[in-house]
């Protein structure tokens, strides 16, 4: 049989596990060109709270990228065995109608888990954020929220090794110090003991923000802004803390002009071209240890929704996955 | 003597005729290297709200761009009738020590007022708002608020040379007749005439907004970040809106990540080594009638602080100057 995670409902408000319901179907046959994965990563990510809001088809299982297994093929361009990654779902077995929408894995480049943690979507949306439109440079100030995360963890050690000075900001001191001690960043405060987010700026960016990494949006945004230096960049990756519940206000936007500062939203989805040449590159870094990456992986499919909602909640430290099957290349 | 318009007071709140007052000093003298300049043109900018508030010395003359002739030189390098612009001051002669930071005024590329509107600092603030930051591609639409003042009708014009579609917003009908009539623009509405911006922009952007040229901030750029296309750019230019009062809220501020938006602040002070390429283009353009410039020049130092005031306000169409003596040019 196939356990899946379905979503039975809209949210009201905050994301809870019981819009999800657990389900037990058969194990799909595959038709002519048919493949049929075996999941065994799924991905829990920030961004699904949109589509579950207003996207997603209720009854169906969470479609979310995961790393799997083709265990059965009618498509002579997919092997039996071969290691692939795509959009399937949070459930034990995803039918790919066609073999559509699979990229092989490449398991030289590092554990198969990673092609969709650092040697995928989260790597890339670090790297372009970072580099691409942060650029930061020796002697400025980088300063990343959700410094912890699947995301802000690489752009702060990319940010590290141009040159910049770094400082996150996460949401306990166990983080904090993994932030600090194991990534190599030059300084992170927990979001939650200061009285305001304003207030660990001022102590760790005393001469000003010349890049920051959005990952939060709303009052963490407007606190960067109103200590931005000029010339400043802003990439707006996420804004997590505006997913649920109303945009905020910001009234520092004033500060873009008098700091002449750039602000620039980016989605990943018109960067996929990159990764042929994001992957060997990375894939060197983390080998040469000049990145450090860390996966925050649960177990079994019945801790999907505790996963994920707790991801939201920021119980993570790096990126959350769930493994819900063995993972041949470790076994 | 000189009659000079001095700062008496900081605003508590809107800026008011009553901050200033008159004075008449002696016209002062030139010593060794000086240069006394009789000030023809006087600029009126929103800018000046912000220094009013919190720069500019009280008891001084308000400092701002003017066009003059050297009335007077102790200074070899500056010739006595030559017209020449820099930052003089709200009064009838300024001496410029050491004949520091004037630029001599070229007649044969325009009126010599231009040289503090179309052919100065608004032109240029124009051209790189809307050329280097908004680059507004054919087909793109185009919107510009304060579409009929100094700088945004300009903005509008040159948006539609690089053949987008040009909608502006302006606070009267006889401004937006005006813009769209005389400066060419698709469609211009009335910004009071309507139960919000959005509505406004519903109706004349039905297509949304590729590029938004933002001379207001608060209410009116949040309208615009609701109806942002994909890949929008948004120029900062201005936010007179917000230079009175608080900063406003941005609700809407996720449509920069969803659109994967830019939105820039600049300040013109940051690109002024680009004049020399700006000046002869623009001279051509309006010479051979593509590109339409209206000054809005009241007459005379006694009505300097009402013209002020009234250019916050809204009352002027075009670029808002004082002439307060002779334009040897002209008579």
């Amino acid at each position: 049989m196939n356990t899946r995670v379905l979503l039975a409902r809209r949210p009201q408000g905050p994301i809870t596990t019981d819009l999800f319901v657990f389900d037990q179907a058969p194990v799909p046959e595959p038709g002519p060109g048919d493949v049929l994965v075996r999941n065994i990563y799924l991905s829990c990510d920030p961004y699904l709270v949109g589509r579950i809001q207003s996207v997603f088809p209720l009854g169906e299982p969470v479609a979310v990228r995961a790393v799997g297994v083709i265990a059965r093929s009618e498509n002579p361009a997919w092997l039996e065995g071969t290691i692939v990654w795509g959009f399937l779902a949070w459930e034990e077995y995803t039918l790919v109608p066609g073999g559509r929408g699979l990229t092989a894995v490449d398991p030289t480049l590092g554990p198969i888990s990673s092609a969709i943690s650092v040697l995928g979507m989260p790597g890339l949306t670090a790297y372009v954020g970072t580099l691409e439109l942060g650029q930061p440079k020796p002697g400025e100030t980088f300063y990343v929220s959700s410094a912890a995360g699947a995301v802000g963890s690489l752009a702060g050690q990319l940010a590290r090794l141009a040159g910049a000075r770094v400082v996150g900001s996460a949401g306990s001191p166990a983080k904090c110090a993994h932030v600090i001690d194991k990534l190599g960043f030059d300084a992170c405060f927990d979001h939650r003991a200061v009285s305001s987010v304003g207030e660990g700026l001022d102590q760790h960016c005393p001469e000003g923000v010349d890049v920051y990494f959005d990952n939060v949006g709303g009052e963490t945004l407007d606190a960067v802004l109103a200590r931005l230096n000029p010339h400043a960049r802003i990439a707006v990756c996420g804004q997590i803390s505006t997913y649920v519940g109303q945009g905020a206000g910001l009234p520092n936007i004033m500060a873009m002009l008098r700091q002449r500062a750039t602000m620039t939203g980016f989605s990943i989805y018109d960067h996929t071209h990159k990764l042929p040449e994001f992957l060997p590159w990375m894939s060197r870094l983390l080998r040469e240890g000049n990145v450090v990456y860390v996966e925050d992986v649960r177990e079994g499919i019945d801790s999907v929704p505790d996963a994920f909602v707790g991801m939201l909640a920021g119980d993570n430290i790096g990126k959350r996955l769930v493994r819900v099957s063995d993972d041949p290349t470790t076994s």
